[in-house]
């Protein structure tokens, strides 16, 4: 595979699965809605309609960011507070482009501050986090495009208030960057009363598909990742997309319109798989992507978030054995870095494992891959293999662009509005009514009848 | 909830699910499978048969264990190579039982050794736990029943090459605890040649189900985990459940019928989302045990990992709004460690956040649980409520007898043998084929004809 190219896709044993087997006739038979999908897509990228901006944010200007982030790079911290959207893509940013154990390393070695991301309303994390950090030499970004999260809310209140005891009010708020909507959001005032340092998250982008905007590039940035690589091979990616004239030429559309009929067929689980420790984290943001945009209307299908070879030895049973209901992808990086050469020849006590001798760590790695696609293939399972040349910032823009562009066109192919996500607003109405907040009264007393319901058998060991 | 509560289940909100509801009655009906089951697990147990043993761990002498422990916490840092079984459990007890972000505290604060987990083929990794350690003040645990696990021989083949390259012979060797099957075994040779540090898997216990042997214990222990509580929590736990006459007394068959009801109800999804950071990797500890026990003959329900409060921003829309495919399990800790104060009176550019002034972050977060089970619930999803008074080793090591006792019932139920995984040896041969292993050439041959069948459709951009 040439360094150019973005990610290639085999999919020849997609097509198993018995009497429930999708045939490629089917893929190929929805051409006409992946075309309508791609114009209603780029269509409402173009006039700027909600949910829809993710498509244009590689090609965005991105200097005020790249500005901040110079500031941000001469810290010894930084502590990110957001969850969801505003959490899942840095996480996963730096987990595929930075060096393992960042935090742990020297700072020499890092060349950049360290990172904290406080998530979970969790006090013992809240607290380890404020007694790693020095105050003096800290930042604190904060976001949050309503800013009245109660998760963020709470844990941003904390943070706020312990630099500024230690600090003085000038010096915290010197040290915090709040990331916001431009004109709504619980966070203007204090933005407008403190005049701290602020960037504003583009009304026609949500949160899960905001990784390429300030969202995820400001900590990026200030870490030491090629942002301008990454956004130039989600470009990159995006015009692929649209220069692939028909389905035999476009990846994008054939995982989406697999991923589509597969869930018809009552196989209603997605596993992405990847195959390196880096992309850990790409699982997790992905997971989001997948479940948020497309579960709605008692449809959806639940991602499954898997690591190989780990899941080797705790997944692959229940996949190769289990129930027929899943539709399978497994990842791979072609060149990996950092490759490790085992020893060639070493005591005699190790001559049971002479096929491993002189033989390099990373091709070890790639053929437990493909000896797990073979393995799902050859017990009947649908399964496709996607790999990319290598893991760097150009290649993983290009594949954050593919799977937002797959969800966009898998929630067109269902008729259900991927950029949404009504279903979340009812446990937050639970959680304010719970927590006294006025005009959730209503939500207090209904959630307390659901919770004695729950409570109404009950046993105790 | 008393402190000598083991655990409680509230699960009157279980029964719902529209046509396809369970009703109460068909889990009372499945008490005699209960009894047989319970009867099945304890005479093969007490007859020492493989892969009942865990039953019988709490009560077996720890002592050897203990002893070793003595000396590795003596160490600066652990790395131990394993995978699977053999680092599940490990990650686990460490997540849940020592303060966050462990190897980031100073040595005095920790009063234990840092500890690294080698369980994937991962160059970069694996390097980078190598740069991170003094291999003088290191010891190298490698747990492996048969040896012969790729991945673990590969990644000890790196550690003892460096280790010796580095210190000399009789210095690494020092350095080495082989944790290892009694007879058989690829290490055993290395073991007999060098005469190092060793230990015994026992016999009758899996993989999967080890944790609480001295796979999971002597870590634990190094790091200054209190095992005998760990031990006695999951024998009370036992003693408890043994206890308890009928159903409505006890929680575990109650959870592992509601399981296996909803399962055949096409709920083939069963999610466990703890409301605790220190909990996250218990998720993936049971991820194996149950997809892995339970994962055959046609049959299982996939193991969803989750995590609240973050996952109501990334999931919660697909478990309220998407198919009804699952059961849940909210998991609460009633009285958290560490809690956080809100500040009372901040400045009155939050006062849209009044709500949260002065209120307790532990208090929020479980009022989130509640509120996402509630949600759940009005939703009609089948969810149960399962609370730990708080989280220590007593109670953890009650909760991990809990679930593996659920999950040898599963399979008493679903008639699979839950001890097994002849699944996973597939792939494991496509491996060695691929890697040149004498005595796999047809699956050499068998896997080339697989992936060539895969690749048979590619498309590149």
């Amino acid at each position: 595979m040439s360094e150019k190219t973005l990610l290639s896709l085999a999919y020849g044993a997609a097509f198993t699965g018995g009497e429930r087997a999708v045939a490629f006739s089917e893929l190929e038979n929805l051409t006409p809605q992946f075309k309508n999908g791609d114009a209603w897509l780029r269509k409402n990228a173009s006039e700027g309609k909600e949910g829809f901006g993710w498509l244009n944010l590689p090609k965005r200007n991105m200097d005020d960011v790249q500005t901040l982030s110079r500031w941000l790079a001469t810290r010894e911290s930084i502590v990110q507070v957001g969850i969801g959207g505003s959490a899942l893509g840095n996480l996963m940013l730096h987990g595929a482009l930075l060096p393992p154990y960042w935090n742990e390393l020297s700072k020499t070695k890092r060349g950049g501050p360290r990172f904290f991301m406080s998530d979970n309303v969790d006090p013992a994390d809240n607290r380890a986090i404020w007694e790693l950090i020095d105050p003096e030499s800290t930042a604190v970004i904060v976001v949050s495009k309503s800013g009245s999260t109660a998760e963020t809310a709470s844990n941003f209140l904390f943070f706020w208030e312990k630099l500024r005891d230690t600090l003085g009010e000038p010096a915290a708020r010197e040290r915090v960057v709040v990331v916001t909507d431009k004109e709504k959001g619980i966070l203007r005032p204090f933005v407008d009363e403190t005049g701290c340092k602020r960037l504003i998250l583009p009304e026609d982008v949500g949160g899960r598909f905001s990784v390429l905007s300030c969202v995820g590039l400001l900590s990026a940035w200030a870490l030491g990742i090629d942002c301008k690589a990454l956004l130039s091979g989600a470009a990159a990616m995006d015009e692929a997309i649209v220069k692939a004239g028909s389905i035999l030429e476009n990846p994008a559309w054939i995982l989406a319109g697999l991923s589509y009929l597969h869930m018809k067929k009552n196989r209603n689980l997605n596993v992405l798989m990847p195959y390196a420790d880096a992309l850990e984290r790409f699982c997790e943001w992905f997971a989001q992507l997948w479940g948020e945009s497309i579960g709605k209307d008692g449809q959806g299908s639940t991602p499954v978030r898997a690591l190989g070879a780990i899941d080797q030895h705790s997944q692959i049973q229940l996949y190769t054995s289990g129930p027929d209901d899943k539709l399978y992808t497994i990842l791979t990086v072609a060149q990996g870095q950092k490759d490790i050469a085992l020893p060639a020849a070493p005591e005699k006590a190790f001559e049971k494992l002479s096929y491993l001798y002189g033989k390099s760590m990373d091709e070890l790695r790639n053929f437990e891959a493909f000896a797990t696609a073979a393995a799902l293939s050859k017990a009947g399972r649908p399964v496709a293999a996607l790999s990319i040349s290598s893991l760097d910032a150009y290649h993983l823009g290009g594949l954050i662009q593919f799977y937002e562009y797959i969800t966009g066109m898998m929630g067109h192919l269902m008729q259900v509005n991927p950029f949404d996500q009504p279903g979340v607003e009812q446990g937050k109405n639970y959680t304010y009514g719970l927590m006294g907040r006025s005009g959730f009264e209503n939500e207090a007393q209904e959630v307390r009848t659901l919770s004695a319901k729950i409570n109404e058998r009950t046993v105790t060991l």
